[in-house]
């Protein structure tokens, strides 16, 4: 059945479920109400790999890791698909929210820094989208994701601090300050610091509201 | 240091992290975003005992039970308090999002219906702030701990689902038929549909976005 053209179809990628390892979840849901507000449709993907690590999220201790898809299948109520199944044909825009887990399992940001190494079909369905000149959206910590993979110059921001700010410069983007309430845009390609700054998840919805609505325009 | 007592303070009971086997994660998120725009601080709760269950949310397959609390703690990003601690005079008013967790962990509804036990912190909790006469707010599943605990007539909503709502009278509650955009109010006992009946979380929104602006009267 052929999809309807004029809705616009959002691929949001999650990586586990809970901040210290996977997706920050605030984060994901924000994204997923705000897309649904702006009559967009959602679908969920994940890499299925193993996570990089599984933490106790009351203190800190190391649990067995968990599988990065089937964890967030968590927060998709079971509606996920494999990331390396991504085709960017299908989509108009694609999104990557926060958490220790766009860090740990979608990158090795969290452990290699400027070094990182970005996993395979993330790596994929960035450059995928950005060369079709299709939207693409990261929050928190995700946009360490596009520095490395875009690179470039691309301006992006991840609030303000400043070792986080400095590895995205080394790695080839440009660092832009910017408050939790707002989003930085270079082109076709947005970021907003969420978590990284907001004091709680009323202002994490106030930034990516504002990212989301004008990703849709 | 005093509580800031113009602030209203709101406690939200969750059970896990998941729709099949813990708290519903939009739900639960929701019903934070509505709380914090409606300028009310929010406490997470969750009992701190073995969850039932453990499903897999993308097969549906059994795994190895994990914690409430602790799978809890990643929606409430680590802070979070067992619910035996619960002292309703710190509160104005507590919320329970649903998700198969309110019927397997809170009380055991899913397995024994009308029968069902509800755990031993989530009655004194709700009990407690019944008899101050606080406000209670129930979504999607978790009515029928309402059901259970109050008793007493008390008019709730599941949607329309037939089989609960038969249960719920039998449990001495009064089912009241509502959809998923409203909700129900019978005194300080609140209740809205939520995924019981919603085609997605922007319509969670609405009935979740209604409920709590009437709690934060």
């Amino acid at each position: 059945m052929e999809k309807n053209k004029s809705i616009k179809r959002a691929a949001v990628v999650l990586s586990g479920c809970g901040v210290y390892d996977g997706s920050e979840i605030h984060e994901a849901v924000i994204t997923l109400l705000a897309l649904l507000r702006n009559g967009i449709d959602v679908e969920f993907f994940a890499p299925n790999i193993a996570s990089s690590d599984c933490v106790n999220h009351i203190d800190g201790s190391a649990e067995t890791p968990r599988n990065v898809l089937i964890e967030s299948a968590r927060i998709a109520r079971g509606n996920i698909t494999p990331l390396s199944t991504f085709d960017a044909e299908n989509f108009d825009m694609i999104l990557f929210p926060g958490g220790f887990g766009a860090a740990k399992n979608l990158c090795t940001f969290a452990y290699d820094g400027a070094n990182c190494v970005v996993e395979e079909s993330v790596k994929k369905a960035i450059l995928s989208m950005y060369e079709a000149g299709k939207k693409l959206g990261f929050i928190c910590i995700a946009p360490v994701i596009a520095a490395k993979v875009i690179s470039n110059g691309v301006k992006i921001t991840i609030g303000n601090d400043a070792g986080t700010a400095e590895a995205i410069n080394a790695m080839g983007g440009q660092h832009v300050e910017c408050t939790a309430d707002s989003f930085v845009q270079d082109g076709n390609v947005f970021s907003t610091p969420a978590y990284m700054l907001a004091e709680n998840a009323a202002v994490v919805e106030v930034g990516v509201s504002k990212m989301v609505s004008k990703m849709s325009e």
